[in-house]
């Protein structure tokens, strides 16, 4: 019997007592000097050479913070520049935090028509090496339903979750996301879309495993589309270096805490500054605590209320 | 001095004569019997042995159609399933296409936040390994503006070309892309987002490197979007096995036989119907020679009108 992925994300927030997913970008010249030198004394290849350092940083960014997160949020983007050593860095990511307990939920946006999508669920969630499989990807709903089919018989078939881009946190996000047509701007067609995939596939928490991203950085917008997809777990970009704080999210949570999840990257990864610092292990883990915190804190808030 | 991704397009149609792209599409399950046997007898890993396959049939299409079609269009999904050596079998065709004096359109369709897709621009536009670049790339607008300019960097920088997904060909492509604001659907204002970016990018040909992805399955809104973006490419894909024929694509040539270029994909790899066919080679030609064919007609007979 497969736990749907919205009851596994349940249950780790409730057991990490955190909302906190820790976004793993690993740009090369911000990663700590110690990890780069090791690395270029182990290989020549460049390519080689970034994938062995992003390896270690993620297993030390892993380390720090898995009793403190409830999931990790490989951004593919990262490792897909580095080529196929990039992407056997992505895969080692990926088993080294199913192996620390913490979900993955893969940052592929990935959208296309829907024998492609198939493709890419195979990739991602359902890969013919079992250990290296996402709990839940990131999906563009550009293409409309039936680029999504195949990742919804994916979170039927294999407990899969999605998070489907609803309004992401980037400035230009509102240029297409925004357009109103009649009384519904786009976003909100893709919301309901959302909700409707989601009313059929509701855990035993309540919510759905089809997910939204939902930008931290458009406070009303999330208060409206959190009415407007009450069962949907939301994914939060945008808290840190985007310029969003944990108050600005705090509507997002229910009265258990439950309902959302939020994202920061940079703002924990390189909270060392600069990447000669020694100590920068405990930097990353003192941000992750500091923003476990806020966010506790901000759901507490809103359930007071 | 690099020439503009549109002019390299613009010269690649006129000295084939053609205006074909074909899609690389690795489905295993329907390469030819003798490819997939020799790749098991090679390898023990399902994924290698898949990566195998795939590098020997796009090595045999890629020698049946080099002369036929103006570029290929890997699809990076059916290599992305098998991990980092799948990877390592788009890079090959990649090397390959180029080899051949084919233009290689990545179809990727990234779409990311500003400081990720510059990440992916370097995945696919700007490598570590020089010969891994493709000369164009597909993206996924749903992000605007911010989302774009790294790439559009590239087109200047780097003599890179885009095709922004405009009007898809998949059926559900209509329910976020045809919703309408007031006069303006949304594929229309992504429209005169990419007519806008491609304005300052004109190259000798008259069409700019910021092309268009626009399905041939609606030859009405192709019609429209033509007169919408006079100076765009547009790489239409729909033709053959989704339906659309050539004549349907006919609208979208200038007088000189310029100015889109036509993909297919299943219709050309898979014309050999049974992967036991012994001729499958054969069948791969002589299906780009009719589709080349057909296209060419179909732009003249635009030019006669």
């Amino acid at each position: 019997m497969i736990t749907a992925f919205s009851d596994r994300l349940a249950d780790a927030v409730r057991a990490k007592s955190s909302s906190l997913v820790v976004g793993l970008d690993p740009v090369l010249e911000r990663l700590p000097t110690e990890l780069l030198e090791s690395a270029r004394s182990q290989y020549d290849d460049p390519r080689d050479q970034a994938a062995a350092a992003m390896i270690q940083f993620s297993r030390a960014v892993i380390d720090q913070v898995a009793d403190k997160a409830c999931a990790v949020k490989p951004q593919i983007a990262y490792f897909e520049q580095w080529g196929p050593p990039g992407l056997v860095a992505f895969e080692q990511t990926v088993i080294m935090a199913r192996d620390a307990g913490l979900l993955v939920i893969a940052d592929v946006k990935r959208g296309d028509i829907g024998s492609t999508s198939a493709a890419y669920v195979r990739a991602h969630l359902d890969p013919p090496l079992p250990e290296v499989r996402a709990d839940a990807v990131t999906v563009n709903p550009y293409l409309g339903s039936d680029c999504l089919a195949p990742y919804l018989k994916a979170v039927d078939d294999l407990g899969a979750g999605l998070f489907v881009l609803v309004r992401t946190s980037n400035p230009s996000a509102g240029e297409l996301q925004d357009q109103r047509s009649g009384e519904m701007a786009v976003h909100e067609r893709v919301a309901d879309l959302v909700a409707g995939w989601g009313s059929e596939r509701l855990g035993q928490c309540g919510y759905s495993s089809v997910g939204a991203v939902v930008g931290a950085t458009a406070p009303e917008q999330l208060a409206a589309l959190r009415k407007r997809m009450p069962t949907t777990w939301f994914l939060l970009p945008g808290v840190g270096a985007q310029g969003a704080t944990a108050a600005d999210v705090a509507c997002a949570f229910d009265d258990d805490g439950l309902g959302a999840v939020v994202n920061s990257s940079r703002g924990i990864l390189y909270a060392y500054g600069d990447p000669g610092q020694e100590d920068w292990r405990e930097a990353i883990s003192d941000a992750a605590t500091t923003l476990r915190d806020q966010l506790r804190d901000a759901a507490l808030g809103a359930s007071a209320e």
